[in-house]
């Protein structure tokens, strides 16, 4: 049987979902519960990395196994062994196809942007950045990056790994909560930093050191020099990956 | 020079606020910050302890330097050397007789209670309950304890070492946000345990537990084996404390 989860998880205390040779990655700390509950080695395969310190509300990773258990008895067990900063949310019994990483047709991700004074409670859970920022200006530019470009100039990926750096952003979007700034960011896929790098431009606007005609001429520089700027993880969450209905 | 400081601490990773020969307390990172600025042992001299695992958004202290340095240099180098669970919020100069525990005339607490599902990212900010609660039932007997009332039943304090245990509760409120409920409470002072064990009173009302009646009887017997129900430390928030204008 193969099984679709969700899972959650507080990153601060991770070097990312991907299991390493050192540290204490997500994935790994889930494969130790599989393994516990199966008494052998399972796989969990993620929808993609994400980097340390990054936030995941909606994580996507499948398992397979025979075991005679189902979708809420694995979901009570995994729960029951592992950490308190992974939770997993839901499980689902899916076809025997279903596969995490290839099959997932976009994914959501949500950045936060505290304004106001530095919050110790609230530190490992959004960017402090303690400063006002101009959302009218942040809101006007963010056109200039949705649809479908080459973000050469706004991701850290070496043109030598990935050639084709064209992406499709489908959502990109600016919540305010008193004074925190939620921006929102969906796509059918992501380069490495590239939504930390997008956050990071609009920053620059909202503190007025960049213009609208100046963000379309870095994107269309498809030039990795051009901007180099980048966010903390900590502010990231990956909030949902989508799946094609088949 | 006497300084009153309010800071604000996440209590996750404290042993408390006193220092001990042992563990990181909040006391003791503040006066190892002290003493590097002034070159010479400083002492912290809180309002009150607070608990590990409590948090604090507006503790109060005092200290005394004849440094030439006014109160925003000290903010500033105080929070330039404070681990970054620990932040100045505010530094007032007072006068010479001012004293952060003796001259305290109220203590507000906030305490922290979520209904909703499991959050990871909240898991220390936060009693993490997942159940429902009768809300109309908690408010309806908050009545009870408001007030000065003899708070044995409701405190850890040994009988021999605080002989009275009256205490006077000024405010006592349920606040709803979403699925959270902030309980607030203020008092002239509080014994040990006493605001953990008032909301774990407030928790078993809610989940139809204690009735009204049941509360009264309790609180009238005086006795500390009737009630032993606590709730944990990390729902718990100092907020303010209060000094009379002299």
């Amino acid at each position: 049987m193969k099984f679709k989860c969700t899972v959650a998880y507080d990153g601060t205390y991770f070097i990312g979902w991907q299991r390493q040779p050192k540290g204490r990655s997500v994935e790994g700390e889930i494969e130790k519960a599989l393994h516990l509950i199966a008494k052998t080695p399972i796989d969990a395969v993620g929808s993609g990395r994400t980097d340390a310190q990054v936030h995941a509300l909606g994580q996507v990773f499948h398992f397979e196994s025979q075991l005679p258990m189902d979708s809420d008895a694995w979901k009570r067990a995994l729960n029951a062994l592992l950490p308190k900063d992974i939770r997993i949310v839901r499980v689902e019994e899916v076809a025997s196809d279903f596969h995490a990483r290839f099959h997932a047709s976009s994914k959501r991700y949500q950045y936060i942007i505290h304004t106001g004074m530095y919050d110790v409670m609230q530190r490992h859970a959004m960017l402090q950045l303690n400063k006002p920022l101009d959302i009218h200006a942040m809101r006007n530019v963010i056109d200039v990056f949705v649809g479908t470009h080459d973000f050469t100039s706004f991701n850290a990926t070496e043109l030598a790994i990935i050639k084709n750096q064209v992406r499709t952003i489908t959502r990109f979007e600016l919540e305010t909560h008193g004074q925190k700034i939620l921006i929102h960011i969906e796509g059918s896929g992501f380069l490495r930093y590239m939504v930390r790098m997008l956050v990071a431009v609009l920053i620059e606007v909202g503190l007025g050191k960049l213009t609208k005609d100046q963000c379309v001429t870095l994107l269309e520089a498809k030039d990795k020099t051009v901007f180099t700027k980048n966010v903390p993880a900590h502010g990231l969450y990956l909030m949902e990956v989508t799946y094609d209905q088949k």
